[in-house]
């Protein structure tokens, strides 16, 4: 690369805010950090490595956006000698983060479908979207195991187990990436362990855990899902910031883990390094750290690794093979996606056909409404009311109902950006939950009042809203979340809870709802699972929704109504008290209930709980492979069962295998998720479920922290949640202790035929 | 050792409860161990090794005590055929755990005092005592540094901050070695992090963090305490139980640290590496893997370290090694306290000579009253109503104004196994808060009610409760915890919170009395910080009293009349909101307010906060030892101020000397407490407080997990509060970044002197 100058090389190495946003932060600390830049043919004189969110700054028409951002391009290659065009990023957690464009169910609701046939067939829309109008690379998937449920983020992540997020994340990453998009995986690593749930709080975690429960994630993901691009975690793991952690991003991740793409800073994570984790004196430090630790890319603008960068390699503080290091990683990628070509031409082929650019089609829109039925899980339903049979009223009640905001997370376009522009339209068709009650059941009367607001304490509604409901037959308590950022919402980045309440004056409004004596159906749409055993003996029915999406409010009226039968299992458990967190069902015995603690932290719901219209039986277990029982360390079983509807409507079934290891070298937990499979099925149909389990499955960290196939005893559970466990295989590992490695089997493949 | 039998040596492991309690557990899942065990003669034939709690077990009469435990021993000396006397323990956190014994403060009350000597000759104290009536050993005290204050065992920690835990804990340690009496270090080590506060939880900590908060109070108690003997923590590190962790209990604990005296097991944590750590298959695997580890000695009885071991010997899949391991460790100590010498005598002078036993005498009691009465923090006195100015009328309302059982912690003889016993008289004399404020006020009409019980939610006493408040002048709110075991109680081992709500109605109670308009001090008799954010502003002043002990009631008088000047300082905040746990002063930028969370954790009173009824003028910092500010790293410097007494009346004031560390190569806290100072001044008066600390009390654990004094900017800073930084001194370490280890510096010397 002795072509390139020191200037050129780094210019590679960051990105640049093309439209600083004039609204509020959509980055922490974004207004801090807006130091003037100089002007563009200046800046960009020497090439740039990434370009910033296009779309996704501010409300931006699909052509318009794609037009700037070829512009933007064609700017940088002419006005530079290389000629380099950027890649271009934006996010897309929830689909493309752009106005007018789908939004999907927020991740929680992925992993409440236990659907990764789904999950895919979504991220690979999302990309062929973004890749038509000139995107390269997106910021997702969160693969962050939830720890605190109190984190406002927790509706980002896929759930609180490693196996779910793997399988769903890995899926997820495949469907970005099968687009030709560079899916980028996030937050490496820890981010959701942080102090009480408060985001980026330092994360108390032992090495131990951290393998087991925090890497799996994205171990799965660069391998089965091909992931090309990293992100670090802002939080800091035993006084160490991952932005500045060799061990981590260049030990682990390249050494061990083989990852060859690129590392890109998480917005402003460079700068953090001085400014909030006191590790770097400077921006000069912090570049130093970040750099050498293998952070490849600084986003989302430069601070760090431009002047200051720059002086370190000048001064010979810092040898310019690390900078080389990165440069050839971005040159590398951008060769991949052919950005080196000669004749490439920044205009996409859509915007030179002139074609109409729909960033939400119908297909789109039908996997969005695929996903949202798939996710609704149906908690409870002691009073036998659902689904409601043609009632002659219904009162709607709640903050949630008639807010189209309350069906979305926090990285939806609208909620992440489009609420700072209030004269904007939607851009996408959103129905709320009160429109879609009253579409799906039209003979009925429908009453409505919102009794409160999602977040700010305010009673004055109640009394009203409970006159509401005591002249209807039932009564829907919509109550949940409005996502945000930074403290503008109850859920999402920077809206972290205290504890798992319901937000503001809900608690108050579902209590004197519930005092009435009609039946309520409490409607939950929120982006956490908030503690429900006050209200688990009171409600009638009880029905969880995470921000389902822009068909999420035909999803959950379709549970009410029977139209959809519910197949959502929960990707969380939902607590019953709001204290008692970090809590989640991967524990040992000592976290779950004991004589020796009179804090009880058994859930209200347990993880994988979910219920349906229909009823399924699950009967004959089998196993193969383990001939007495005995499972070589080194070998693998199948453990099937047959599932059968024996109700008198199709549905779905989750099947879901659990490992449980009664007695082992270090503490595990009571049991653990290694498998798990989706069954559809009409009713009176049944159908045969195998799995194939390599013994890898079953290792853990040991002493030594290696991790290692251990011998004895071990249980592989069938449960329909992981507290109903239908069937069990006892069975003994035989055969040497195999210490196994970044190689070993990471998921267990399920085959599900017809009987 | 070849003169003593398998079976002789193997006695020397174990103790034996004498007196099995018909009643309640004073021991977790006690009644599950109660296996029977062989006629005593049998069980003691080969000898003993130590006996359990012949006081502590039951209510016992100090002579019928001391001559139970004299024949007792008599009977293992004659009975065997070496005549080994058994080791004879007992609890003895807040005094001897015996009827009729001083029941002094709590220890996060010592924590309150910042007052080392005074603890020191508390634990003196306790220590004559207890060996006056035979007894060897005393299972105190506890080091663990408080993280989560949800934990029922905050009220046994002496706080949140390990060199206050250091400090106080090895005065004690000191105490209880000058008399005699070999001092237990407790619980070796991470035990108070226990996941949500939740008594045995699994701990989630790195190794760097437990290096630098969990072991210095240890470090200290070892070498400065000169402690013999040291218990394991019942919970798992990372996966990891301590009982079964050779790295900890072996190579850290007496290869690094040095420590030759004996490891005893916390009561039945042999066991529970089977029953419900699950990393034992069985006794003998758990007697394995503990006396592999290094626990020497089986508590509170037999059950592991009995036959299983025997049989594990025996058939040579153990190696007697380990055996004589343990026994050269506790015959050691046995030598020591001269229980090997010929002619020893069961029967101790004071029995012999007939003399009356009294456990608690008036210097005891004394020493009760000192420490309560500096232990007692005025929180606030926002209304300055105190000290209260002969009120004609006072209405004491509160659940623990009229129960001596308030004042006292969980370890208290009276909570620990009274309670079990209602027939029998308390032992001591204990005038409860209500009989301290009619002796206080004795000219005012103070009128009582209760409003509600501490535990149980019952809000129908509230109203009754109001009226009485209404008939007076000013309101004494007398609110807390009611300490108890596994769940009898709400403060205590196996009482752990949900969250930092107060327990029961009291919070209903405390709002239905401030809502009347009369000015309230709120009086809080608790185990740990209650949050306080909605009360701070409403309350005309608040009190806090951490279990203050059978003194207690009349040091929160005086308080409350101004008889007493209060000089007690925080040795935990008080949190703002009742959830956000855990959290502690001891956090670095991200673990406190940010714009990053919307979640808050600033407390209502931070770390090191207390009030007086003086005022103190700090002035004149004066810095030696380090030359334009450079202190180099393998130096000491001075720091001086001086601290005058500008108001009417004597008081105490407490220095708190910061040190604060800007930029480091691993995350910091923010600022860390490295040294105290507790100044009695009498009005007008001045003293010159002169801190002198070497560089070793900057060191931290650096990236590769070596401890280290860092060079770069420092600031020392002298504060009234953790948040009330009075004066500071800029620095900067100089000179090579120097590794240290277990014989670094470990404290900071203090001299006050008079100007």
């Amino acid at each position: 690369m002795g072509v390139m100058t020191l200037e050129e090389k780094v210019a590679q190495l960051y990105g640049v805010w093309t439209a600083i946003s004039e609204g509020e932060e959509v980055a922490p600390n974004q207004h801090e950090f807006s130091e003037p830049l100089p002007p563009w043919e200046e800046l960009t004189a020497p090439g740039l490595g990434q370009l910033t969110r296009v779309f996704g700054t501010g409300p931006v028409e699909p052509a318009i956006g794609a037009k700037v951002l070829a512009q933007t391009q064609r700017g940088i290659i002419d006005g530079s000698r290389l000629g380099i065009p950027a890649i271009a990023h934006e996010e897309c957690l929830t689909g493309f983060t752009a106005w007018g464009a789908t939004v999907f169910p927020t991740p929680l609701a992925w992993g409440a479908s236990f659907d990764a046939v789904t999950v895919h067939a979504m991220a690979r829309g999302i990309g062929e979207v973004m890749r038509s109008v000139g995107v390269h690379q997106g910021l997702s998937p969160v693969l962050d195991v939830s720890f605190d449920h109190r984190w406002g983020r927790t509706e980002e992540t896929i759930g609180e187990d490693p196996y779910l997020v793997a399988a769903l994340g890995s899926a997820y990453t495949r469907g970005l990436e099968d687009a030709g998009i560079v899916a980028t995986l996030k937050h490496f690593a820890g981010y959701s362990g942080s102090s009480a749930g408060r985001n980026h709080a330092p994360v108390r975690i032992g090495p131990r855990e951290f393998a087991d429960v925090v890497l799996p994630p994205f171990e799965a993901a660069l391998r089965e899902g091909g992931a090309r691009s990293v992100m670090n975690s802002y939080a800091a793991v035993d006084g160490v910031p991952a932005g500045a952690d060799p061990g981590l991003l260049t030990d682990l991740l390249r050494g061990r883990l083989g990852f060859d793409g690129v590392v890109v800073a998480d917005y402003f994570a460079v700068s953090f390094l001085e400014t909030t984790q006191g590790v770097a004196g400077s921006p000069a430090d912090a570049a130093a750290l970040a750099l050498t630790a293998g952070i490849d890319v600084e986003l989302p603008t430069v601070r760090c690794y431009g002047e200051p960068l720059l002086d370190l390699v000048r001064s010979g503080q810092l040898p310019v093979e690390l900078v080389d290091r990165a440069l050839e990683r971005v040159l590398r990628q951008k060769a991949e996606l052919g950005l080196l070509d000669a004749g490439w031409d920044p205009e996409p082929a859509a915007l030179r056909a002139a074609e109409e650019l729909d960033f939400d089609p119908p297909a789109m829109r039908a996997l969005a409404r695929t996903l949202a039925e798939r996710s609704v899980v149906l908690l409870d339903d002691r009073a036998g009311v659902l689904p409601l049979r043609e009632p002659a009223s219904v009162a709607v009640v709640g903050p949630c109902a008639d807010d189209v905001l309350a069906l979305m997370g926090c990285y939806a376009f609208p909620n992440h950006v489009g609420v700072q522009h209030p004269g904007m339209p939607l851009g996408i068709e959103l129905p709320t939950l009160l429109d879609q009650v009253r579409a799906e059941f039209a003979s009925a009367s429908v009453t409505y009042a919102p009794g409160c607001p999602v977040q700010e304490p305010d009673a004055s509604g109640i009394a009203e809203a409970v006159r509401t409901a005591q002249d209807a037959d039932v009564v829907l308590a919509v109550l949940g979340d409005r996502a945000g950022l930074f403290g503008r919402g109850t859920s999402g980045e920077g809206c972290d809870a205290d504890d798992l309440s319901l937000p503001g004056s809900q608690a108050e409004l579902l209590d004197a709802l519930l005092d009435t004596g009609k039946p309520v159906v409490v409607v939950l749409l929120t982006g956490r699972p908030y503690a429900l055993g006050a209200v688990v003996d009171r409600a009638a029915a009880i029905v969880q929704a995470f921000f389902p999406g822009e068909e999420g409010a035909g999803a959950v009226a379709g549970v009410l109504s029977g139209r959809v039968n519910p197949s959502g299992r929960l990707p969380v458990q939902v607590a019953r008290t709001p204290g008692g967190s970090p809590a989640t069902y991967l524990a040992p015995a000592l976290a779950r209930k004991s004589g020796i603690s009179s804090a009880d932290p058994t859930p209200a719901f347990p993880f994988g709980h979910g219920l349906s219209y229909t009823t399924f039986d699950w009967s004959d277990l089998a196993v193969t492979g383990a001939a007495d029982g005995a499972w070589p360390t080194d070998g693998s079983v199948t453990v099937s069962c047959t599932v059968r509807n024996t109700g008198s409507r199709s549905g779905a079934d989750v099947v879901q295998l659990y490992l449980h290891d009664p007695v082992a070298s270090v503490v595990r937990p009571v049991r653990q998720l290694v498998g798990f499979a989706r069954v559809e099925l009409d009713a009176g149909a049944a159908a045969r479920v195998t799995f194939t389990v390599h013994a890898d499955r079953t290792s853990f960290t040991g002493r030594d922290l290696q991790r290692v196939v251990e011998g004895g005893d071990v249980v592989l559970q069938l449960g329909a949640s992981s507290e109903d466990l239908r069937l069990e295989a006892p069975l003994r590992l035989t055969g040497p202790d195999r210490v196994v490695g970044a190689d070993r089997v990471l998921s267990t493949p399920v085959e599900v035929s017809a009987v």
